[in-house]
């Protein structure tokens, strides 16, 4: 019998999926589950968007340019200079999703035993496009007692060997809701400018930054042209997932001109997401407002409901819509799992994402868990209830 | 400055687009440019699969389920039943295009440094995607001289080694339009049962095959369970390219659940395109055969003419919609350059695809062009005009 490849055998579960069986049977019994464990938010796509799919009115679904139709890419660039980033249409490249975005940076940028260092906990995915370019992950470790501030410069020097290629993060972040500051990302500069890396930039949540806060993009720091590369995507800007469209920029032109090299081979980006995301171009400002407020008020019941639980810790997220909370348990997983097979609250329980896949260190984070805040305000009150039931009655206490 | 990956630097520019600056300054004088250069049908995508996008009535744009939806992939499963492949659609995955299944596949079954054979000329972006993956292609030459027929078996022992792990074959063939026997199919079966290798089979043009000869996919040999890989699109049975769905379908258990994790990680293949693929099976047969006879007689109209041609030689192609042809000049590459140029026949020319990037061995293929006809009758017509006065005034013509 031929052999499955070791890349295969060592890719990671998706952490948010392994407990996705227990929450199945746990339907089937007739309980009513929360999602709390993923990041598919229940905002409408703006009807702009919409409608674009409604009237296409081609005879022939064609390939489009392979980064992306030229008409989206001037419209992304004007997005762009719109937040006071000075790039052209050229420095971009419209891609199947964020996920594409990262995967074309990690392969023009890295090569098969390379090293990227990415401060933990992250994005679980990241391990698998990691592995699936044969890349390895140095993860520096932030801390949930200082709300995940970045690490000190020497810390990442520490790390820093001749195969290290990369620093990749996310701002804000998920699965941790931190916000980098002007100061943060100018560190970084001068870390990857020293040491000749790249400085990978995920900022699909960049329209989700709360409290006044500003967004810094790595394209508007000074100095970082050659050496910033930012991954984008529609799906959580104007809630539409489902369309598989994002986009990888850089100022850096072989990088750009490499990245279309792997995207030819794929052929185009999706036909329809890209006249959706054309479309989502001119969604109101309104719209933006109204979520970003309607995520704040979430926020805000979650993180005081949390930490208003005897032995629970979550700092409050600056952006994005997760957050980690430490629980006072020995094992989140056993717990996810415990509440999903043998606890409800009048017929209901929740579903939250143990934050162990987030960590690429091992034995850290076992007690935390993520807590995304994409259902409505009643839907989290209610969540909170059963999770401080949950934890009055649950075994593996450590309270 | 930082240094872009070794893996970016060799991957090939696509052979179909290295071309394209000179056809866009071919246009700007004026030039008609009539394009042989690519697979991009005129045939228009069925009415049924438009209408399910118009009527697309979710206020959300979700994600799907990683594997795609079940719905489809319940209707795909079918689909193969139908053919009399006996799949469950446990047996598939939902991928983004066909490209998409065949990253999936060499993920799943090839490390880094690991080899795979592929008989050519073949699909150029078969490199490209061989060298994301860290793979070496071992390639195994047909002839245009004996209508490219499978090698024989001994010719691909010959280049089995301890790190082969898999024969790739496109069936019918982009570029050749070569059609596998039963019996070429199962001597590939013995070859592969014998070593422990997969047997990866882009099938993509399955329902394009033509005079009355049968498809065999590798799916329906028996004995080729656990090593078969079907790779699979929407895009030219339906000829809606622009949708990037596909699938990747196998026997062998732990090459989908291995997949599914390559697939997690991306998250999920695009929404409005399975919507379109789902509806799309629903396509009367009618459709196909309407496609059929045009096919066949474009591919007359060419194959004729072309033969008719001083110096050409083409065989007739069985199946998709692309031939071979060998010309009388001495570097297909400056030909095809020139034909955009510095040639016109009444302010007309035409586009081809130089053979030689669909091989893999270098100076092999190098008089050689791919044509697409997925142009009308009487565009191949003057098209194959255009070739026969270019031959004969071309400076590099060996007649």
């Amino acid at each position: 019998m031929p052999r499955i490849s070791n890349k295969g055998i060592s890719m990671p579960e998706s952490p948010i999926r392994k407990l996705v069986p227990f929450a199945e049977k746990a339907k089937k019994k007739g309980k009513k589950v929360y999602h709390l464990n993923i990041g598919q938010p229940d905002i409408r796509t703006p009807e702009v968007a919409l409608e674009a799919i409604h009237n296409f009115s081609d005879k022939v679904v064609e390939y489009s340019h392979s980064a992306g139709f030229e008409s989206y890419r001037i419209g992304l660039a004007k997005y762009y200079q719109n937040l006071g980033i000075d790039i052209v249409h050229e420095d971009l490249m419209v891609t199947t999703g964020g996920s594409e975005a990262l995967l074309f940076a990690l392969n023009s940028c890295l090569d098969a035993g390379d090293e990227i260092i990415i401060p933990e906990p992250f994005y679980a995915n990241y391990n698998g496009f990691s592995i699936s370019s044969g890349v390895t992950v140095k993860p520096i470790t932030t801390s949930i007692n200082d709300g995940f501030t970045l690490p000190l410069i020497e810390e990442f020097e520490k790390l820093i060997t001749p195969n290290t290629k990369a620093i990749l993060i996310c701002n804000p972040g998920n699965p941790t809701g931190y916000l980098y500051s002007k100061e943060e990302l100018e560190r970084l500069r001068d870390v990857v400018v020293k040491h000749d890396l790249f400085l990978i930039s995920d900022e699909v949540y960049r329209e989700f930054v709360y409290d006044g806060n500003d967004h810094h993009s790595v394209l508007s720091i000074e100095g970082l042209d050659e050496n910033a590369i930012v991954i984008d995507s529609t799906s959580k800007r104007y809630s539409m997932c489902g369309i598989r469209v994002g986009c990888v920029v850089s100022k850096n032109k072989t990088v750009i001109s490499t990245a279309l090299k792997f995207a030819q081979a794929r052929l185009s980006p999706p036909t329809f997401g890209q006249i959706a995301g054309e479309a989502a171009l001119k969604t109101e400002s309104s719209y933006f407002e109204k979520v970003s407020a309607e995520y704040v008020s979430r926020r805000d019941v979650l993180i005081e409901g949390l930490n208003a639980i005897e032995g629970v810790i979550c700092p409050k997220p600056k952006g994005a819509f997760y957050a980690i909370a430490q629980l006072p348990v020995n094992d989140a997983d056993k717990f996810a799992q415990w509440l999903l097979e043998d606890f409800d609250l009048d017929g209901e329980t929740i579903m939250v994402a143990p934050a162990s896949g987030f960590y690429s260190t091992p034995n850290i984070g076992i007690n935390q868990v993520r807590i995304a805040y994409v259902l409505n305000k009643e839907s989290l009150q209610t969540s909170i209830k059963i999770l401080e039931a949950a934890l009055k009655v649950y075994p593996g206490s450590v309270l």
